[in-house]
């Protein structure tokens, strides 16, 4: 059972890998402002994370689709988008330094809601078969660091093209006094929900262990 | 800023690359059951991990007094200590795949508590100038499982030596619904009270990050 991973973020994919999945990956490429617009403001931040997973995982099966059919003839197609919620607003990626220093000046501190999106495609004999999808809510407290300390992370460079100005799994890990929710949701891809949504889609998560080895971990 | 890392656990020297931290590893080899014979029970499971972070932190201290003087002229020294607390019961690493299999019957579809000891060795001119420790608590919630995916989990063999039978970070992670508290503890070494440990002994985590270059997560 091939799985195929809808993202070119390498926190991702590390995850996957790290539970014994070796995903192949396909960028979608999706222009996330049109689809978001698409989603009316009542249907609220999930519907947003939810309708962005779902364009990426759907662009790449139509192009698995069209150009690998050995691929969708029997593969699932994960995509994924995480964003944090806070104050009743939805932040991507900081992109420059001046916003990363922001958005931790904001939350320092605090506590804000990161909210992953997921879609899971089954294909089989080149087509989409089955399909679900789920977003969840982990609440991330910050720690309340000082502005030389936001300075010293923002001056790494590492939180300016990740959600939220932060990573769980590098050095914003020491700024982050605890999480409520799955750790994996917060790095992009939660690992709880993507099991059950295979498993409704008839795929056990054994069954994706199948194309990796038992020492993949080193 | 030298760290020195006294755990043999790859999870936990993981944790500190990706962090941007460097370390050097030194195995401790403390005789844990004798450590935890010294705690009185009624000092409860949080003066166990934390005897057992102190111990391994103080024997990789004295050896680096002892064979390592450029070392021990100026570094910190982390010793951590994992176990989880179920029923009233410490538990460590499951050894065998008939105990980490009794285990998962324990505690699927139910929460238990994560506890790691932290002790920080701050080391200059040869000896230990510095000493803070702390514990942590993270709520794990293992998630309902079948049968069938507790020995397909076993079967990978990951379970057999990790504290509690599980990991945060690799193919465990599809089981473990959420957390509430720091994941990074719960992989065995808490970076948010490591910073409060080290921030005492006056030691920023900027300072930790000397020691690596800024692409140190590849």
């Amino acid at each position: 059972m091939r799985v195929v991973l809808g993202s070119a973020s390498p926190a991702r994919r590390r995850v996957l890998v790290d539970a014994g999945v070796n995903p192949v990956v396909r960028v979608s490429d999706v222009d996330e402002d049109r689809v978001a617009a698409t989603v009316p403001a009542e249907s609220g931040p999930h519907a947003v994370v939810t309708a962005l997973a779902e364009a990426k995982a759907r662009v790449v099966a139509d192009r698995l689709t069209a150009d690998e059919p050995d691929v969708a003839a029997d593969c699932i197609v994960i995509g994924c988008d995480s964003m944090l919620f806070h104050d009743g607003v939805l932040t991507g990626k900081p992109h420059t330094a001046a916003a990363a220093t922001a958005q931790w000046h904001r939350v320092r501190g605090r506590s804000a809601e990161l909210l992953t999106g997921h879609s899971v495609l089954r294909m089989s004999g080149g087509g989409v078969v089955g399909a679900e999808s789920a977003s969840t809510t982990t609440t991330v407290r910050f720690a309340d660091i000082d502005d030389a300390t936001v300075d010293a992370y923002v001056a790494t460079g590492e939180p300016l093209e990740v959600a939220g100005a932060f990573t769980l799994d590098g050095r914003g890990g020491w700024f982050i006094d605890g999480i409520d929710g799955d750790h994996s949701a917060v790095i992009g891809i939660g690992l709880s929900v993507v099991r059950t949504l295979t498993t409704r889609l008839g795929v056990p998560v054994a069954d994706l262990w199948a194309s990796a080895g038992p020492d993949v971990r080193a």
